[in-house]
């Protein structure tokens, strides 16, 4: 592994705890997109869409005014597309 | 909110903890992804670049193998293209 600047043992060894920290942290984050999979799998047996929960789960995570903007402005929209 | 097919009280209940579940797993995913990011800031002091740990991180995914053939058909289209 070449450290540009200053290629000691001490320096390329904190570069790998670095690099273990980030590849760590990166599994920890994989290991959650696999449950929020998992969780989205479940829902398969209640008759709920998961493309609607990630809609709905989108929705809520804007702020209330910002959504009834948002929905004004996709109907003008479509009304000017010749679509409402 | 609608729940097309049985539309209960307790599938209510069920839709709703499925949600929050999920939105509880996708903040907890933005933390690490907020983690990793301090630790690629932290490098910002050590002189080592985050664009090339970034690629190294990718690299150290594969398996050596595939990670060579890769690297010699880099070279080869390279070379195709008068580059190498």
């Amino acid at each position: 592994m070449t450290d540009i600047g200053h290629n000691s043992e001490a320096s390329d060894s904190r570069l790998r705890l670095l690099i273990e920290r980030i590849e760590r942290l990166e599994e920890e984050k994989k290991g959650i997109s696999d449950d929020v999979r998992d969780v989205y799998a479940e829902t398969k047996g209640t008759g709920y869409d998961p493309k609607i929960m990630r809609k709905v789960i989108a929705l809520r995570k804007m702020d209330p005014e910002a959504r009834r903007e948002q929905e004004t402005l996709v109907e003008v929209y479509l009304a000017a597309l010749g679509m409402s």
